[in-house]
């Protein structure tokens, strides 16, 4: 039903902020008389008030507890890889400020989606984390005019006034080709996925700059799946033309599987070929022979980040446009 | 503050089934007249509700609208690779309930871990899921009296009339064995983890179960961590003695350390010594060269296994006593 439907002074903030297409946080600055807004926004959003009898003396005397303490996180990564990570940094400060995080399955069927994000509204969050498998991609469902805060985390949308957080590819892709170079590599190869990958894409934009910058004429670029087969096929093609001092793979699996693949062939790694990974995905990482140096997207920072940012856009903070933050090079034997 | 410190009027269903030291649907069964409860108790839900003035009419006609609508889901393995599976059972059990799932993240600290059980109850959740990093661990707060049905998976507790849902790691162990028997093993080694784990010890009975069932000597039975490199060194130990035809591997990682071993060594996997793994992680069993026949858990299953007795549980079902859900064999190229 909507808001005008239920019974008089059941409307909360949400069914104003809703009405009034803003949001809670300007709700509350103009119940509370704070903040800068337009009187024109002021005035909408006290008419709203009246309209839905809405009682602002439900909201108690701090905004927190006027909230419902809950922000959900909708994902299509089935509680995947890049999720979990990204959810230990967003629980662990959302937490710590008294907000539970209700966690739904996304899937790629939009009319489901729909559903879960009926269901999370329905529990009256206060904001809506939005994340998903790959980085370029995000749930199928139209996100506008929610009324509560909207942050998308390693993945993309077009709700208005979102924020979108991503890890900086081309700037992690860089630091382990600036790290090869440093090392005295001059013959650098590329490694990685598939191009329609927008990570992919800025990756080899990323070794590209690296590789450039020093004067040097990149090597091969070469696009596969992200497999260490595809890592063991790569490096037997790449013996067959001039050898490369050096490969940034695109991720740790690739990674490993060129490393296998140079073992095999009796190439020494480090000393002949030098490798690099993506995502520093431990337990990969380490088991690979030699333990493979990886840029670390630092997703659990990210997470916190979102964290962060969610608690000062429920607050009334307006946050927009797109944050890309830095990766780190976790250096291992490969280099 | 405890209940009866609330305002007139103000105390929940919650605060009755504590106070009464009964299930909430022990109360809603009391306040319906419906259910067999014995008349002490009741008498006592009964007064409960007169002391606490808790107004039955604020309970919805379906006593799903008389609840929260969420299940805490608390765990101590930092959103992990075992979280991720039975949370993706749960939540798709539960939302097909419409019942939301707040996930917490435990630590080892009893104390942080206290403060996130506070916040989880004071958001009035229907239930708490318990899960853990290791089947044989639970999160260090106590869980009694907490007044809401408590199911405990892939992790043991104590909270009394609480249910604890298992794989079972012994019959996934004789699976495999028999699966190797039946290809004609004869001389079959167990490599493992660390005689410390439950589990550790479940697979061990298994396999010992199954090779002593076909009337075979068991072969050698290796603990080690959990870890390729120590599938490695296994398999350099066991080929300094007299050579077994298959080996049961404790986890993926081992087997493939395994595999990796023996391709080194120039012995043919599966001609000569056949591999099996468990956990059936799916990346490192398909990558291990020969891909790996690994034992299922089947961990989404029991997740939403935990999500089915959950809603019946908080409908007022008693589930109590500790429940292992058979896992299955894939069978790939390793054996």
């Amino acid at each position: 039903m909507s808001a005008d439907d239920k019974p008089r002074g059941s409307a909360t903030i949400h069914d104003v902020a809703r009405e009034a297409g803003v949001s809670i946080g300007t709700v509350s600055k103009a119940l509370n008389g704070t903040g800068s807004l337009s009187d024109d926004t002021r005035k909408r959003v006290m008419e709203t008030v009246r309209a839905l009898h809405f009682r602002p003396n439900t909201l108690a005397r701090s905004l927190h507890t006027g909230l419902s303490g809950s922000v959900g996180v909708i994902s299509n990564d089935s509680f995947g890889r890049f999720t979990m990570p990204i959810m230990e940094g967003l629980e662990g400060v959302l937490s710590g400020s008294g907000i539970g995080v209700f966690m739904v399955n996304a899937t790629d069927d939009a009319e489901r989606e729909r559903a879960h994000l009926d269901q999370l509204l329905a529990k009256q969050i206060d904001g809506l984390i939005v994340t998903a498998r790959r980085a370029d991609r995000r749930p199928s469902v139209d996100l506008s005019g929610l009324g509560v805060p909207v942050i998308y985390v390693f993945s993309q949308g077009d709700a208005p006034g979102a924020l979108t957080l991503l890890p900086d590819d081309q700037g992690g892709a860089r630091l382990a080709t600036d790290h090869l170079i440093q090392r005295g590599r001059r013959r650098i190869a590329h490694v990685t996925g598939p191009e329609d990958f927008e990570a992919v894409r800025l990756r080899a934009a990323g070794w590209r700059e690296g590789v450039t910058a020093a004067g040097l004429e990149p090597g091969p670029l070469m696009h596969g799946s992200w497999t260490e087969a595809w890592g063991r096929a790569a490096v037997a093609q790449l013996l067959n033309g001039p050898r490369p001092d050096a490969i940034v793979c695109g991720n740790d699996l690739i990674a490993r599987g060129c490393a296998d693949a140079l073992r095999e062939a009796g190439i020494a790694c480090p000393t002949d070929i030098a490798l690099t990974g993506f995502d520093n995905w431990t337990v990969m990482a380490e088991a690979c022979r030699p333990a493979l140096t990886s840029v670390d997207m630092n997703l659990i920072q990210l997470g916190a980040h979102a964290g962060h940012k969610m608690t000062e856009m429920i607050k009334g903070e307006d946050a927009s446009g797109t944050l890309r933050l830095p990766c780190t090079l976790v250096v291992r034997d490969s280099t």
